[in-house]
Order: C-alpha cells, then sequence, then structure tokens
C-alpha cells in the first residue's frame, strides 16, 4: 500500500488519446490500497495558445488578469482527466489549485506556495478516488488565482507529496531521467540512477531543464523521494534524494550543465558608497528580478565609482529594463550595457569540495579551447563560469570528456 | 451616476477584435462617476468546443467534471476582456463566479442561485474598477464549481443587478428587443418596447428564446428593470418591468411564442391508487428533469389504471427515459410511449384575464388549420397547446395575423 504523487507534463496530456494512455498506466501500476495523486498540466501548447490571445489584446503583462487566463488550461486537464478516470470505471475528482488547498503569496506569475491544506485531497483519498490536481497554480489569501510560473507543476506535485507525506513524488517526462550532460550536446553523456536533492538543485538552477529548482528546494524540505522517469517507458529514471547509495563507480563531479538563458547587465559608475548597490538590488527584488551571478570591481583609474556586472534570466530583461531606467533617473549611472548573448557552462558534485584540482580543470579545459570565462562562481557543489553563449557547446562536451571519458 | 449591469453573449465577445469594440461601447456610455458590471459569456463556440472534447473522453456527463471544464470557458473571457479595459486606460478586475459571491446550489450543469454575496463587486466598485463577472458559474458551499444550464449568463447578470441595486440590467443581445413573434417566422412580428415580468416569464417559457426563465424571475424577485438590447446599434430594445406604461395601441394579447424543443411522454396502465403518480414525477424531479405540461386521464373501460402524459425539454429525454426505465421495475405499468416531434405554441398576454374569447379565437385558428391540440395548459396570462411540431409556423403565423393583423 503506497501513497503516490504523480506528474504528467503538458505534452503527456495534449489529447483524450494521451490521458487515456496515462489513465491505464496509472491503473495498471495501482496496487489495491495505493492512494494516488495525480498533477497535470495544461494540454499541449494551451498555454501558449492562451498567451497569443491575450499578446492580441494587449502588450502589456497584467499580472493577476495574466494568471487568471493561463490557470484555465489546467483547469481544463484536470476535468478531462477526471473523466478519463471514472469513464475506465476508477472514481477519481477533480480539484483546481485552491481546491487542493494551495495558498501561494501574491506575485502573480510567480506565485511561491506558502501553505498547502491537504484535507479536502486525503479525503477524497479516503473515499477511494483517483484525485486529481491542477499544477501550476494556487490561490492567494484574498481569493485571487496565482500561477507559479515555468514548471510550477512539478513544484505543485512535490508540494502536495510533502503535504500528504507521500512516498514517492513520480515527475513523468520527456526524457527518462537526470544526464551527466544534456545528451544532445554530450551523446555519451549517462543516466544516473540517484543524485541528491543539492546536486539536482545546482543541476536545475544551471540549466539542467528536466525539473523546476523550486520543486528540488520543495523536495528537499519535505524530504519526498522524487523519481524523474518516462511517460514513454516503463524503465526506471533517476531517484532525488537525500542520501544516494550509489554503488556505481564514483566520480568526483556529477554532471555538466549549461544555460544558454542568461542576460548579463552592466552598470558602469555607481557612486562606491554605501546604499547604491543595495538600491539596485533592492528594486530589481521589488519586481521579482531573480539576481544571479555577481560581481562587483572597484577601479582604480577613477576613484569613488564601482561597476557592477550582474546575470539575469533573459525572460526578465524588459523588467530589469524598466528598473535600471528608472534607477538612472535617482542615481548618478555612466552608462547601462546589456548583453543577451551570454550563458552558463557547470559542473556539479558533493564530491568536488575536497579536490581542489576540479576548478583548476575545468578552467584548463575551457583556456585550452579559447574560450573566455567572464564570471565565476562557486558553491559548495558547483562551479559556474559565464562564457559567450555560441562557446557553449564545445564547453560542454570539453568539460564532460574531461571529468567522465577515461584517458 | 448610474449603478448599470451589462451582459454581453459569445458572439459579442468571440474575438479581441469584438472584445475591444464592447469595451468602446462601454466606455463611451460610461457617464463620470457611472458603476459598471460587465457580465460575459464564452467566447464564440468555446462551450462547445469544450463539450466537444469531453465527448472524446466519454458519452457519458459527469456532472461535477463537466462543470470544472465548462466554467474555463468564461474565466478565459472574463480576463482577456479586464485586460482590454485596462488596455484602454480604465481600471478593471474580473471575477470568477466564486470571486463574486455567487454561491449555487450542487446541481451540477443546472445550478440555481441560492446566495450573492457581492462585498468584492461593490470594493472593486467603490475602487473606479469596472468589473468583470464570470456569467454561467457559481460555487456551491463545498467549493466545487457549477455552470448554470443554458442562457445562465443572464441570470448571473440580473442576480447581480440585484444584489448590488444595479438601476438596470442590460442584456446585449443578437436580436435588437423581444417581438410579439418570432420575426424569422412572422414577418410583421412588432418590437415591444416594454414588457412586464409576468408576460416576458411566460413567452420566455414557451421558448421565446432572447432571454432565460430564471433570469426574468430573478428580475422579478428583486424588481430589476431589464433591458434587452442589440450589441450592435445603439437603439433602445425591449424594457422588462414590473408595470409598463405602454402608451401605443393595446392588444390583447402580447405576443405569440413557440418551442419546437418538446417531447411528450404518456405512461400507459399506472395503478389508479395514490402514491404512483407522486412517485414517477417525485423520481423524475430528483434527476432535475423538469416536467412542463401534464394531463392524466381516467380510462373507462379498463378499472384502476390511469394513462399519464406530460412533456419535458428534449434535452432531457434521456435522463428521463433512465427514471421511467427504473420505475418499470418498481411498479405494473403497461407501456411507456415517447414522442419527441411535438412542439408548443402559446399565446401570451396580461390583458386576456376578462377576455373568455381570447382561448375560443385560438382554437378556431388551429382547427381552421387543420391542426390537432393535444394537450392544452392556461396560465393567468397564457395559453399554450401541444402540437405536432410539423404544424408549428404554420400555426404562429395563423395565430398571429388573428390577433394582431388588422381585419
Amino acid at each position: 500500500m503506497a501513497l503516490i504523487v504523480k506528474k504528467f507534463g503538458g505534452s503527456s496530456v495534449a489529447t483524450p488519446d494521451k490521458m487515456r494512455a496515462i489513465v491505464q498506466r496509472v491503473l495498471k501500476g495501482k496496487q489495491p490500497g495505493d492512494k494516488v495523486v495525480v498533477v497535470v498540466s495544461a494540454m499541449g501548447d494551451t498555454t501558449d495558445d492562451l498567451v497569443s490571445l491575450a499578446k492580441q489584446i494587449t502588450s502589456k503583462t497584467y499580472g493577476r488578469e495574466m494568471d487568471m487566463l493561463l490557470s484555465t488550461g489546467e483547469q481544463v486537464s484536470i476535468a478531462l482527466m477526471a473523466m478519463a478516470f471514472q469513464e475506465a470505471g476508477q472514481a477519481a475528482i477533480s480539484f483546481t489549485g485552491a481546491q487542493a488547498g494551495i495558498t501561494t503569496s501574491d506575485a502573480f506569475n510567480k506565485g511561491r506556495i506558502l501553505e498547502l491544506q491537504p484535507d479536502r485531497i486525503m479525503k477524497a483519498l479516503d473515499d477511494d478516488n483517483v484525485v486529481i490536481v491542477a499544477g501550476f497554480q494556487g490561490i492567494t489569501g484574498r481569493g485571487d488565482i496565482t500561477t507559479l510560473g515555468r514548471g510550477g507543476s512539478d513544484t505543485t506535485a512535490v508540494a502536495i507529496a510533502g503535504a500528504i507525506q507521500a512516498d514517492v513524488c513520480e515527475i513523468y517526462t520527456d526524457v527518462d531521467g537526470v544526464y551527466t550532460s544534456d545528451p544532445r550536446v554530450v551523446p555519451n553523456a549517462q543516466k544516473m540512477k540517484e543524485i541528491t536533492y543539492g546536486e539536482m538543485l545546482e543541476m536545475a538552477k544551471l540549466g539542467a531543464g528536466v525539473m523546476q529548482p523550486r520543486a528540488v528546494e520543495m523536495g528537499s524540505r519535505f524530504n519526498v523521494p522524487i523519481h524523474v522517469r518516462s511517460t514513454f517507458s516503463e524503465a526506471e529514471g533517476t531517484v532525488i534524494q537525500e542520501v544516494c547509495s550509489m554503488k556505481i563507480k564514483q566520480y568526483l563531479i556529477r554532471g555538466v550543465a549549461q544555460d544558454k538563458n542568461v542576460a548579463k547587465i552592466t552598470v558602469l559608475g555607481i557612486p562606491n558608497k554605501p546604499g547604491y548597490a543595495y538600491k539596485v538590488f533592492s528594486e530589481l527584488a521589488k519586481k521579482h528580478v531573480d539576481v544571479d551571478m555577481i560581481v562587483q570591481s572597484v577601479r582604480i583609474a577613477k576613484e569613488g565609482v564601482t561597476d557592477i556586472t550582474f546575470t539575469i534570466d533573459r525572460a526578465e530583461l524588459p523588467a530589469a529594463r524598466e528598473v535600471l531606467e528608472h534607477i538612472r533617473t535617482e542615481m548618478p549611472v555612466e552608462d547601462i550595457l546589456v548583453d543577451d548573448t551570454m550563458a552558463k557552462v557547470s559542473i556539479v558534485g558533493a564530491g568536488m569540495a575536497g579536490h581542489p584540482g576540479i576548478a583548476a580543470g575545468m578552467f584548463g579545459v575551457l583556456g585550452d579551447n579559447g574560450i573566455n570565462i567572464e564570471i565565476i562562481s562557486t558553491s559548495e557543489i558547483s562551479i559556474t563560469c559565464l562564457i559567450g553563449e555560441e562557446n557553449v557547446d564545445v564547453a560542454v562536451k570539453a568539460i564532460h570528456a574531461h571529468f567522465f571519458d577515461e584517458h
């Protein structure tokens, strides 16, 4: 008897036929007494279609109304999925984010789950229903519908798994697990059987698109094992959990990740006094622009001013530009430079901490390939270099070969 | 300064362009200080498209899940409409049925509005928003989404107008008012300036498709004037209200209505004892099948049994058949006959009460045209005859000519 949350993405529920296939798969794997929650995204291109409808109305983003609009996509999916289960003879009930008890912050378009009251889910499970929950959405304390931002359905699934103390949260996707690098770039990348939350978090943040970082954080917080596996095969995927028992050959690094979705912003000539840099980043935070890497350099030639370079997600460039234009009117700034052709390449692995040669190895490989490193940032279990987007594939292949190939 | 509810149907909001046209129309008519609530239906064929998606999954109707599905149509409309108002520089906010404070019964697919708490609507109006509300939907006390059945958006609009004590509820539609008969059938039918709730209710119940009967009832209960008018012209339409000041030539009858959507069911040989007929109708009521005309005839040839004939909406035939098949297993019944080719033709008018010749006139016209009357039912302000569907157009034309044309 198990308590399982299963999440299926938009391509897995794109048509009624595909929904039926999921129903068959879920019922085939369901043992008597098993309790199953199914989290689904919007069908196929529904979200894109809704966005393009909105674009015919306005070029601006009206947060609350956009979430009102987009949340319908998942609502259609859950209703149809519940019908499909009932049609197959399995009692089922669908819940919107609100009905599933998901309360979020009021940051429209990128709400954070603040609370999950699973009473109604538990009651429906106890009544032998398969419970279908709309991914990607919740409701604020005031009763406004929010969406959770990109990949939010993963977060919904893991949050529910945490709240109902599920045995496992299965994320069904179009890849069959987490690889040591992107197999489209590195053909001999290997599928990992296990990975720790910390490592996966680094991989995810650094662009390994398999899982949304917030979902991994959520899994870590509630200690829910997350099983990333293929919608199209029965093969075991990769289990993300606290401690890995991996008996296979241990590499010092676990994977090589990349992220091409990076923009670099440089603010030149900010007064080098307390409060100025703070103001830049606090204004960005107010607009929910996540700043990633930051470098501040004090100039030698001109005293009293400093340059700040930082990176953000490219999607947030319009919001960032607005903030920066406004800041320009409030403080002296020489210039603001934007480069949206940057990318990150990273190595991740809990084993690298005690091995100082690892960083040197990475920088050496990049240097040997004539690739310039603009910024370096490191964490306990990762090293990331900002490089030109055009060099990413070469960099990832070379770094992967350096650390994984037999020499 | 006026407080106005305006309702626009699906064809009026079918495209972003049409939405923009509505925004312009609403803003053009809005005086400073006016407070406006806009109720909208789903865009164009959205509801039909959603129903056909569901039909690809199942041939059954799963009430709760169907409402979960269909309610998304209006939610898309309100989000886009709110964006369109904001784009035009007018503050606006959208509310789902639940957010608008609409609590319904839990009869899925045909919920009734039990309560409307307009606090959030009033607050948003006080903050100078145009408030956009999703028609056709509400939420049960348990938090399940319901829809209100056919034409439910009219009911939403009038219920809101009642709850906020609006000056008028304007129903924008593709006809420019209420006519003495269907102009497609009777080319010289006349548009009425005014009609009472009671008369309109009879017209609506009898198939004049302009307004949903529940909406008219709701208007009567809260004494809200309902102005039925065209989306495509500025002309005044027909005002439905308690007392009409109509100064134009008074006819004894107000209109001739028809309804082709009728099925006749005859249950032959029911025991003529207390409780049996009751059981038939109470079981139908439990399944939310509305029974319209009823005739019970005691047989002379065979004692102790009776025949019951009644009419229902054709859409409810499948549900009615289920109930009747079940009843057959529980009580002796000779046979059950179904005829789904019936129609109703009716005359309506508050003025007919004191004029006994009216009924005779109607029956005479039908007889002169060789049309057989199967059932007659009368109310204070209407007379309805059940006839074969194939005779409806002839009957309506002849009756209209009899009462309205100069002789």
